[in-house]
């Protein structure tokens, strides 16, 4: 395990080393972060469009590439898991090409409505880099990461992260494991769980009573929802409306690597309004929606 | 200013930004971190070697460089301050060869003889990178630094951080930030100097009184001292024998660039030992010094 100073530097660090051993592309959803896709493309390798459909990420497209990031449990910002068929197929390209796939489980600990979805890390150690992190369920300020690597991959990276900022800061990595070893995460998780969970139903609630054209998806885990909008409802004027009534909301656009046309739908990041907060904001996006034709 | 995970990433994002500008050369006083050299060529700038005298770095060496990393208020691990014509050489060979000078002020705090040695960044800001750390006035572990960055550098160097691991953990920079305009960062200062300075003098008492004939130099701040030994003692067997006894030492050769001959010198960190125990380390330091002829 190799601690990192959050999900973007677990990235580049990865990158870079996967660079240096030769490889040129790396695979990625076309829906996702930009962010992810600079540093991707800031350590060597070319970033190369994997389409998204119900089931995830359409695996037959990694072919070509000689990496990917994927995001497995919870495809963001879509919402949908990776099907069992699709990561059988993942795993066995990343066998049979010699290739590492990256598993950004960015928000693993919340999951509300079926069993856990297994780490694809489990189906394949020595092709699969596993990385976890502290931003969804402590804070994204913290910059806390930890990758479980291939074995061939972890002096290297080891090595790598040592050059790139030599440690990750030791106070937060102390309090974060006596956190742990206390059973106060574990307690702190599961009492968050219930929290955004009841925060998810009341956002779905709210919509199919008040804007019943609208439907709620990528639910089923996570921080986050998507609003499919009616087709009459423009992502960016809803998003334009929306901000100028206080609500910073996101199209599904703004996390599209290319051109491509999908039905209008919006992000919204239901954990982020504090408690006191979250009644108004769901009443404001109700409004918001209706008012938005 | 540009907050950074520790000096190690601050070095690392301004060489790499220094290289996509098209520098190829940084210029590196002989004695130093080799770990410093490794993140320099990490990130694609050969390292060329600036030798050390007692006025510090010997900047007629910059020569042919594009870019240097110099420690000008107390170089380390010699201990001389940069002379004030070295310092006028230094920043007119920048401004004539378009050159930028990292200046790593890695341990500023702690002046105890003379009058605060100015920043070489305030005598040519378009030339000069200031880079500061809460690594030896707070802890190592916390990973701080700071960089004043010509303006010319700034949207690069905050790009490039960005990319590497999106910001430094804010808690730890809030804490900082509280504990400067609380006023008790500065009492915490001065309270260390203070402390620091009487370890430095009771070092340099008992080595006068007890191993006459081992110079203590490059006292005049910082953490550490030189010991000179004397001519008979060969540094590798003094770092052994005083290892055997529980004082982690080094030799001065373990700071060289390249090979080269100097007289045996021991770099001894008298900040480190607990207070309970900074009586005891000394003893031993002066029995080893005394047994190893």
């Amino acid at each position: 395990m190799v601690i990192c100073s959050g999900f973007t530097q677990a990235l580049a660090i990865v990158c870079q080393v996967l660079a240096e051993q030769g490889a040129t592309t790396m695979a990625v959803e076309t829906y996702g972060h930009q962010h992810h896709r600079a540093v991707i493309a800031g350590n060597g390798l070319k970033v190369t469009p994997v389409p998204v459909d119900r089931h995830g990420a359409i695996v037959a497209h990694l072919d070509g590439a000689d990496s990917a990031l994927l995001t497995p449990a919870h495809q963001f910002p879509v919402g949908v898991p990776l099907s069992a068929e699709r990561r059988t197929a993942a795993v066995r390209w990343a066998a049979n090409s010699g290739a590492t796939i990256i598993e950004d489980d960015y928000d693993g600990e919340f999951r509300y409505d079926s069993h856990a979805v297994g780490a694809l890390q489990a189906l394949a150690p020595d092709q699969v880099v596993y990385a976890g992190t502290a931003s969804k369920s402590l804070a994204p300020g913290l910059r806390l990461a930890w990758l479980v690597l291939p074995a061939h991959l972890v002096d290297r990276v080891a090595a790598a992260k040592r050059l790139a900022d030599f440690q990750t800061g030791v106070l937060d990595q102390l309090t974060l494991a006596e956190f742990i070893q206390s059973g106060q995460y574990d307690r702190h998780i599961r009492k968050s769980r219930l929290a955004y969970r009841h925060r998810r139903d009341r956002l779905v609630d709210a919509i199919q009573r008040r804007v019943p054209g609208v439907a709620v998806t990528g639910i089923a885990a996570g921080l986050h929802a998507v609003l499919e909008l009616r087709p009459d409802q423009e992502e960016n004027r809803v998003v334009g409306l929306a901000s100028s009534r206080g609500l910073a909301l996101e199209g599904l656009s703004a996390y599209r690597a290319e051109p491509d046309t999908h039905p209008p739908a919006l992000v919204v990041g239901y954990g982020t309004p504090p408690a006191h907060a979250y009644t108004t904001a769901l009443a404001r996006l109700c409004a918001v929606l209706d008012d938005s034709t």
